[in-house]
Order: structure tokens, then C-alpha cells, then sequence
């Protein structure tokens, strides 16, 4: 798969990118000196530490997260707990639904996921790998199970059209294509269902049970009616979350890709779901150019991607509304930010039976990656959904009560009840009686208005009375009004719009800034921008003398006071192996400090790539806060 | 408890200060509309949701910890999982030992934290509670429970003395003064231990136990030889976490200050356990005066402070070394720069049996609080212990390797064994001969040497070999000789400073904050520093006019731009009202939009507290970075 470039356009090998970020300390395996001495069950894998530059990093990812969305649309920000009670997810049907297929090695017990194992066998039937064909297709065979493997792989590729199988389709095609382990060519069971919330217990006793939130979205529809008061019950608005959330992966791989824990920022901006959803800044992002893999290309088994702009795409109703398209804008806006190549960004649209439970739309910013196009960013339309089963389950309001700006008239058929004769004719199926009346619909009520003029009484059905579940029921009890109604107010439930970005953006944008230097291909360079980058300046001493020490410690004082990082390389090496050496923690700018600095304090700033940044703002920045620094031309 | 005094010398009212942080939103019940429901299990409690003002002022305070510890000392922050294997914390000693003691209710079932009942009880005895007084004290006794009350009050108060009884001991105590449970007046069963960390499992079976960590610290310490390469091998460096911590605490009482899940600070600082840990930087702080509550004191019964310098502290030998002194100081303008009172602050070092099981020295900034003394920001020294246990333990490498300025000469005893002849000689019993041999300490091979020379032979103890264990050897088998030996490096296991910041540092803070007006005690304020409260700006228009709306627009937009967080009061209430409601949530600037505004661009930009802010630099960049605006004096 690994068919991508770099940025000097050669091809990408993930031997030496992975290599340059453990040996930098980008992440690490965690517990890795246990993993070592083998005291580790293999099933703990899929957790991984973040090093200085990549904590760095991704913590510079969040915070230009934090300050784009959160700060810029005035989101009000909240901090709920990972820790959640079972009830919370039994509601939002995570408990019943948030679950992969698995499959058992037969002799060694291993657990795969059923559509990874699948793909990984087709994969390897491609390439010839023998072990891989199945014990069942014999030599003579073995043409036809390249070709079917070639069909069955075009089929699930891309589109990820596999990620839709139930149980059975997978199954179904385990049984067929005889799709064994590739780890011993063992069969494998049936694919079961495995959830994946993290299960733990609040408390001394077993009384109640609780899950680590796999989203970060529920504390913040719980908080719905709170936060809408905080926001001086004004509509729209959005609350936003950044933090730790877990998944419980059956068998990860793919290195920083699926991981158990992993950070996430989300937004769930509420809007009326009257009035086509529109957005007051759409016309903010209007213009822009996105790549767009609707859900009518993938149907007919394709994956070209069509470009427009979101106007188009909102005039065409390929992105439902202004609002799902705003948030599509500015995600893009975003990773061009931080650094995304743009030519391996696309839009893609889920599948109506790939969705999760609760969305009624949903657009992946997918990033292509040496795994293939990576989901980085989603934006859902969950609809009312959430809202609505958390107040159903609790009886607690999570609505909307604005007032009408035209007051509404409604002509309505009502039920008027005698209620002293009603009592003494019906005793103690007297409730059940009326409950009846006001099930009655709009149309039941006129029709049997004219029946009471006509007859003089009614008959109506009321389960669990004698003898026959039917009553009869005179015009001198009951009477059907039709009133005009009016009402000064609205009640509604909020949609809602959910961009939510997680950890995988870090490890997919440093394959897109990856590259290497012709004559040094093992030494790598990470062309960071300057507001991501996980350290911002390289200070480099032309001597080792003592009169350089001072010099450096106040440079680096001065610019830490700033706020701004930097790293002192003071080895022996030339200038220009410790600048390349450092291009490995994609420090963008470089100090060099040389005799002139020891005599008049000036120092040579440079820019590490010889390429303009693109925000001259960011170049002023440092300049207006450096005043007392000197620049020179590099020269290096 | 409640004795404490707000910034303008009222007492506290605790009921109308949480009032406030829940009115508007600081906090919040996590799941309260299911706990309003009565869906949730009472063991669910102890778990909190920060709204938007708290959720920003905990930022803001984590990030000033950032700049102030992290950058400023250039720290390698790391990000490692929450979610931990097993055999980690076996290791650690977390499993056998992070415990607290619990009795049941006899009756109800209920579980209380035995030192939590303890205190609760004798403070209600005191009060003159009856529930509160056991029913083995009959009236003609009561007297005496109250002077029994009295006495033991005092002995656990304040020193905490109680923190330090184990089960045996509060066993006593509860049988002793027959505590029972507040709720109900039920006996209670005799403490049990239970462990305080939540447990879980990785992967689909069950051979993968894990926890969710209580500290940020393990992951630090096992990725200590990757950072230590990282830092290009240089000591003392440090390193940093600030994340997420678990602890499944008995029963959570006290609202913010015992929770089950809180953000943590964590810092782990390396040193040379030889040279008295010495830090370059301690004249940086050697002048700055601490309230300290030593050992000694609290031993001695008393709970007087000792204020000195912490050069005094640390030559009197108060605090162990210039490491920790340097610490403590960090800490204690840490502390201030946030808007800690000064006069409710404290350094309270741990008796020795209080401290954790991995301590050799520890100090506990404590702020007071209406709840009493309150643990803030520890700074512990944990000695070499978890690194020694992790090396132990996995066989990795957790040491510094450092070359000696000058080569270390040994005199040593080396025992010479004659290969060729040895093997012939002890056949099966070779290796057990040779161990024995090598197992020699320096003083027995000096003798031995003596014994050989003369006797021709010696005989040395061989567990497992026949007749007796005892085998003689010839000497022209083996021989000692003395040489000298030229160390040029030198290992060492480092020792760790910790200072360790927890989520209490934020209610503690609020409480020293917060006053109200004489003429309006109902609603309060908050006077946070600028650099931590969670709104700088609040934007109030004189008028609702249409041609304001997009000023407040134009300005609001250019503070966001600055990454400056503004609010809009636009509501029909008076200026001096609006400020008024505002303060609670502790915005420091006012900008009042006038018709001035809407003719020349001109603002009243107004300092909320009509106090001077400490920090001048403040002010200036606020100034340089809204350059386009002219400030007026505020005259509201």
C-alpha cells in the first residue's frame, strides 16, 4: 500500500519515517522496557507514549484546534469526565451497538477483526504470498483465487465498502474465499460481535458500573439545558471539548493510526432543524475548492472525486446544508493550517449503513497516507438523536423554548369531560376511560363529534374493561370542541453538527511534511509550519568557549520568557550537519551565535527550508518580539 | 470548620460561594440529570464536569504551570497513556500499597472511609450532636464522650495525625469511642483495606488486567533512558506530564476537593544522588521566605509555623537539600502568581509514616480553605526507589552512565580459576564450585589467599554438592590476587525531586478569591489575575441600536484574533448592573461601546477591580497588541 510520495516526490518508505520518529522521540511503544523483557501480554498493545516533539506537537495541533474553532466562534469550551456511568451509554446505545466483529484463531485463541483480517489475507493473495491462499484452493486453483482475490479486493478497497458488512456478510465471505490466519494459516471461527468501551466500577462495590467514554460528545448533550443558560438562551451556539477518549481495539496495528487512547477534540454545535440549517458565515467559505467523494460515486463503485465549491455542493444538496458545509470549510481551512498537503486531503461521504448509530449524515476529511486514505477529521450530522434520548430517559428537559415572534394560531378538536357525572358512571375504570378520549387523534375526534350528534353517544375501545375492551360513553359525559389555540412560544429540539478531529491527524500530517535529502536518505527532514512545529528555534554556538555559554543561556532565557521553544545544539559537529541533524525535529527557524554576537549582540536568524512561510504575519510576530535582536542574513 | 475569612475580611459563607460556581456553570454534578432522575447508584458520585469558566480557568492555571515550570526550565514534557498494564503497577508497589482503610455499615451496607467517619463523629460530638454520641454512652456518660471527643479531636486536627493510623489503629479507635455511622447511628464493621486504583482489561479476553493510573509519574520513569538520550545524555534534566489521573476514591465527599477523576501536573526531575543535590539555580530563590509546619513541630503536637528564608531552611537542614529548597520556592510563586492569599498558604512536611510508600522527603504546599489545610501542589523526594524497581524488574537499563573527570583506581582481590584443569576436576559441580568462589566477598579472598599459601588448599561451602556441601580446592585450581582496577566511567541510579500539582489548586484558589459587596452579599466576586481568569474582556454597548451590533461584531472578532476571550452583556440591564453580574465570573477589563465608539472607534477600556494588576507587563502588551484602539478613562 505504501504507494505514496514525499514531498520531493520520492517514493515514501515507512521503514525510515517510522525509524526517524522513534529515534527522536516523536512516541514511543509505552511500557516498552517491560514489552522488552517479555512480561507483557500481547493483548496490551495499541498504547503508545508521546515524546518531547511529539507531545509538543500535538498539543500545537490542538491548540491551533482550539484557537480556529473554539476561540473564533466564541465555543464554550467544558471539560467532562472520561469516567461514565453505564445508564449514560446504555442510553446513547453505545452499550448495544458500539461494537466490531471478531474472529478466533482456532488453535492459538488469538482474536482478529474480522473485516482487517480479511482485507490483510486479500492483500497478501495479491502480492502471491502462498501462505496465504487457503489449504482448500489447490494448485490448479490457485489462478482463480488470485483472480477472485483481485475482485473481492476491488470491491472492499477505497471505498471501504467492508466496513459495512454485518456479521454474516463477513462470514459469508470468510467461508468462501477460505480466509484463514495469516499468523499459522489456522481457520478461524465465525465473527462475533466485541464491544469496545473500556469497562471499569465506581465505588467499593459492584453496584455500579461504568465505561471509559470512547466519545467525548455525551458530557456535553447532558450539559445541553446549562450551557444553552450560560449562553444567555441565545441559538445557535456550540460547546467544544479537547481530551483523552477510548477504544478498546480488538487486535491493534497500524502503528499511531489505531491506537487505545488517544485524544480528540469535538464540537457539537445545536441548531434549529427548521429552516434548511443555514449558517450566518457560510459566506466566509463559500468559495472554497473541495475534493468530494459523494455517496452516489462510491454506490456505483467508484472513487473519482469531484471538485467544486461548497456553494455548489450545497446548491446541489450533495452537502445537506450551510451549516454541515460550513464546518467542511473551515476543517479545510484548518488542515492547510497546520501543515496538510492538499492534494492528499478529500471529503467522504459515509455510506448510509457505515454510519454510526446515531448519524444522519456524516463527511470524513480523509488524509492519504502510506495506510491508505486515513479518516482524520469527521463532521456528523447527528440529527436530534442524542438529545432526544437522554430527556426520554430521564425526564429531564434538553429543548429549546424560544419565543414566537408571531404568536401561532392552531385550530385544534379538544376533549371537554363532564367531570361530575364522568367519576360516579365509570369508578374504577374511570381513568383508563379518559386516557382514551385524549389518545384520540384530530380526525377520530372530529368524526365522533358528528357520531355524538347523531347518536346521542360514542362507543370507544379501552383495553381492560368488561366485557368486550369497549365503552360507551353519552353526550351528557363528554363533548368535542374545535378551539383556535395560540401559542407565543416554540419548543424544539436541536440538531446537531459535530466536527470532531482526533489523534490520527498527528501522525498522517507528519507523512505529508516528511521528506529526505538526496544525498542523505536516512537522515530525514519534517517541513513543520512555524505555529505546529514542536520546537520553534534551533540555537547553534559557532565555539564551545565560555564566553558562548553565557551568551546562550540568555538567548534561550529570552526567548523561553516569550513563550517561544528552542533547543541549544553545542556539539562539535559542522553548522550544517547540526542544522540537517535537527531538521529531524522539524525546528523551523535557526540562531546562530558567532563572534559577533559575544562583541555587539547581534545574531544570525535564519529560516531552516529556504522556503517563504506562508503567513507573513507569523514572520512579523517574531520580529515584533525579538526587538533587540539584530538580524543578519544567513549564510550558511 | 467553616472559619475562614473572604478578601475583604466577612466571614466565608460556603453555601452562597458554591451557589455562585454552579449558577454559573464553574461546575457542575457530572450526569445530574440522571442522578435528578434517580437512575444513578449513589457509588457514582465524585465526578465533576467544568462548564466553560472553569473549564478555562483550569487551562489557564495548567498553562501558567507550563510556562512557569516547563518552558522556563526547558523540561521534556511528555504525553503517556492513562491506561496501564498490571504488572507496572505490581511493580511499583500501587497494587499491594495505594489503599485506603473502609468500614461497611452494618445495616445500610454502605462503605466509609474509616479516618473520613472518624473525624466526622468526633466533630459532631463536639457540636453536641446526640445522633453522634454512640449508644454505649449513656446520658450520666456524656460528659465524658465529650471530653474523650475533645482529646482525641485535637490529636488527629490539623497534623492530620489520623492520615497516618493504619487499620489496627482506627480499629481501636472506632471500637475505643464507638463511632458509628452519622447516617443511621449503625455500627460499622472493622476497616478493611481497598485498593484505590480503577481496574480494567485490555483486549477481547481477560490476560490483559490494566489500571488507569493514580499519578502521571511511572510513565516518566520507564521511558527515563529514552529521555535521558534525548536530553543528549546531560544531567540533571526533568521531566514534565500534565494529564488525567484516576483514584476510586471510598465515598467523595467535599464537593471539587476528593474527586475520581482530576487533571494533574507532574514534574520529574533527575539528579545526581551524590555532590547533596545541589541546583544551579538555588540563588534565584535562596531569599524567598516560607510558612513551614516541619516535622518536628507537628511531632512536638503543635502546629506554629516557622517562617525563614529557604537558605535558612535548607542550612538548618529543615529541607534536606538545595534541590527540593529550590522546588518549594518554584512552587511557592507559582502559587502567588496565580492569585493564591499569601496568608493561607503553607508548607507542611509528611510525618514519616504519612508519606507514600515510594518517599523519602516530602512537602505539601496546603492552602486554606473552608474545608481545613488542603493538599495542593506536593514535592516529594522519591529517592531512586521507582527506578531501581523498574530495572529490577524488566532487567532494562535505567541508569546514567557518565565518564569520570578523573579515572577512579580499586585496589581488588580478583579470584584467577585454572580453566583447563578446573572443568576435569568438578565435572558436574563446576559451575556451582566457580560461583561459590566468585561469590567471595573482598576480606575472604584476602584470607583465603593466606590459607592457600600455606595450606596448599582451601575449602569453601558449595550448597548441593556431596557429602557436606563442602568442597576443598587446590592451588593449582585457583588463586587470588590483589590489583588495581581503573573505573572511567561511573553508573548511578538518579534520584527524583517531584513536584506534583493537583485539581484542588483550582477550588482552593477560587475560595481565596472570592468576596462579595457589603450591600449585596448574594452575588459575589471573583478577583482573579488577569493571566488566569477564564473571560479577559467583557464587552458592554451602551445600546441596542442596530449600528452597535456590528462593532461589538468588529471588536469581539479582533480580541478573538489576539487569542484574547471576550464576552458580550448586551442586555437591556444598567452598565454598573452588568458589571456587577459579570464579576462573577471574574473578568478583569471592560470595554464599553459608546456612541464615541460608533463615531471615531474610540472605546472606554476599564480595569475591573479598580486595583493596580502586580504585573505592569501585563498591561503594556495588552496596550501593544490593540494598538488601533485609544483608550479612555473609565467613568462608569
Amino acid at each position: 500500500m505504501s504507494d505514496t510520495k514525499t514531498l520531493t516526490g520520492d517514493p515514501f518508505i515507512r521503514g525510515l519515517f517510522e525509524s526517524l520518529l522513534k529515534r527522536r522521540l516523536f512516541y514511543t511503544e509505552a511500557f516498552e522496557i517491560y514489552r522488552t523483557s517479555g512480561s507483557l501480554h500481547s493483548d496490551s498493545r495499541g498504547l503508545f507514549d508521546y515524546g518531547p516533539p511529539g507531545c509538543a506537537l500535538q498539543s500545537n495541533i490542538f491548540e491551533v484546534w482550539r484557537r480556529h474553532f473554539v476561540l473564533e466562534e466564541d465555543m464554550l469550551e467544558v471539560d467532562c469526565t472520561i469516567l461514565t456511568p453505564e445508564e449514560v451509554f446504555k442510553t446513547s446505545g453505545h452499550v448495544d451497538k458500539f461494537e466490531d466483529w471478531m474472529c478466533k484463531d482456532s488453535k492459538s485463541g488469538d482474536f482478529l477483526r474480522a473485516n482487517h483480517l480479511i482485507e490483510n489475507v486479500l492483500e497478501a493473495r495479491l502480492k502471491g504470498d502462498k501462505t496465504a491462499r487457503g489449504v482448500a484452493v489447490d494448485d490448479t486453483e490457485k489462478g482463480d483465487a488470485k483472480v477472485d482475490a483481485k475482485k473481492e479486493k476491488r470491491k472492499i478497497k477505497d471505498i471501504k465498502a467492508i466496513d459495512n458488512y454485518d456479521g454474516t456478510e463477513l462470514g459469508e465471505l470468510i467461508e468462501r474465499l477460505d480466509i484463514r490466519n495469516l499468523d499459522g494459516n489456522n481457520k478461524v471461527s465465525p465473527p462475533v460481535p466485541f464491544n469496545l468501551i473500556f469497562k471499569t466500577t465506581l465505588g467499593p462495590n459492584s453496584a455500579s458500573p461504568a465505561y471509559l467514554r470512547p466519545e467525548t460528545a455525551q458530557g456535553q448533550f447532558l450539559n445541553f439545558k446549562k450551557l444553552l443558560d450560560y449562553n444567555q438562551n441565545t441559538m445557535p451556539f456550540a460547546s467544544a471539548s479537547i481530551g483523552k477518549s477510548f477504544r478498546n481495539e480488538i487486535s491493534p496495528r497500524s502503528g499511531l493510526l489505531r491506537v487505545r487512547e488517544f485524544l480528540m477534540a469535538e464540537i457539537e454545535h445545536f441548531v434549529d432543524p427548521e429552516g434548511g440549517k443555514k449558517h450566518q458565515r457560510f459566506n466566509e467559505v463559500n468559495n472554497i475548492q473541495l475534493n468530494l467523494l459523494d455517496r452516489a460515486t462510491q454506490l456505483s463503485g467508484k472513487t473519482d472525486l469531484r471538485n467544486m465549491t461548497l456553494e455548489q455542493a450545497v446548491e446541489k444538496k450533495i452537502v445537506d446544508n450551510e451549516t454541515l458545509g460550513y464546518f467542511l470549510g473551515r476543517i479545510y481551512l484548518f488542515l492547510l493550517y497546520i501543515g496538510v498537503d492538499k492534494s492528499k486531503l478529500r471529503f467522504r461521504q459515509h455510506m448510509a449503513n457505515e454510519m454510526a448509530h446515531y448519524a444522519a449524515d456524516c463527511w470524513d476529511a480523509e488524509l492519504l497516507t502510506s495506510y491508505g486514505w486515513i479518516e482524520c477529521v469527521g463532521c456528523a450530522d447527528r440529527s436530534a438523536y442524542d438529545l432526544t434520548v437522554h430527556s426520554k430517559k430521564t425526564g429531564g428537559s434538553l429543548i429549546v423554548r424560544e419565543p414566537r415572534l408571531e404568536p401561532l394560531k392552531i385550530e385544534e378538536w379538544q376533549v371537554d369531560i363532564n367531570k361530575a357525572k364522568f367519576g360516579p358512571t365509570f369508578r374504577k375504570d374511570e381513568k383508563s376511560v379518559e386516557a382514551a378520549l385524549q389518545a384520540l387523534g384530530q380526525t377520530q375526534r372530529e368524526e365522533l363529534s358528528e357520531v355524538l350528534k347523531e347518536n346521542g353517544h360514542i362507543t370507544i375501545q379501552v383495553p381492560g374493561t368488561l366485557p368486550d375492551d369497549k365503552i360507551d360513553v353519552s353526550k351528557e359525559l363528554v363533548s368535542f370542541e374545535k378551539r383556535t389555540i395560540v401559542q407565543n412560544t416554540r419548543d424544539y429540539t436541536p440538531n446537531v453538527i459535530e466536527p470532531s478531529g482526533i489523534g490520527r491527524i498527528l501522525y498522517s500530517l507528519l507523512e505529508h511534511v516528511y521528506w529526505h535529502r538526496p544525498d542523505d536518505v536516512a537522515r530525514g527532514v519534517l517541513s513543520l509550519p512555524l505555529f505546529v512545529a514542536p520546537t520553534k528555534v534551533l540555537i547553534v554556538p559557532l565555539s564551545n568557549h565560555q564566553t558562548f555559554i553565557l551568551v546562550i543561556r540568555r538567548v534561550s532565557q529570552r526567548l523561553r520568557q516569550f513563550g517561544i521553544s528552542c533547543r541549544v545544539d553545542d556539539s562539535g559537529a559542522s553548522i550544517g550537519k547540526r542544522y540537517a541533524r535537527n531538521d529531524e525535529l522539524g525546528i523551523p527557524l535557526g540562531i546562530t551565535i558567532d563572534f559577533d554576537t559575544i562583541k555587539d549582540d547581534s545574531i544570525t536568524l535564519r529560516e531552516r527550508q529556504h522556503e517563504t512561510i506562508d503567513n507573513q504575519e507569523v514572520w512579523d510576530d517574531i520580529f515584533k518580539r525579538l526587538p533587540e535582536f539584530i538580524s543578519q542574513e544567513g549564510d550558511d
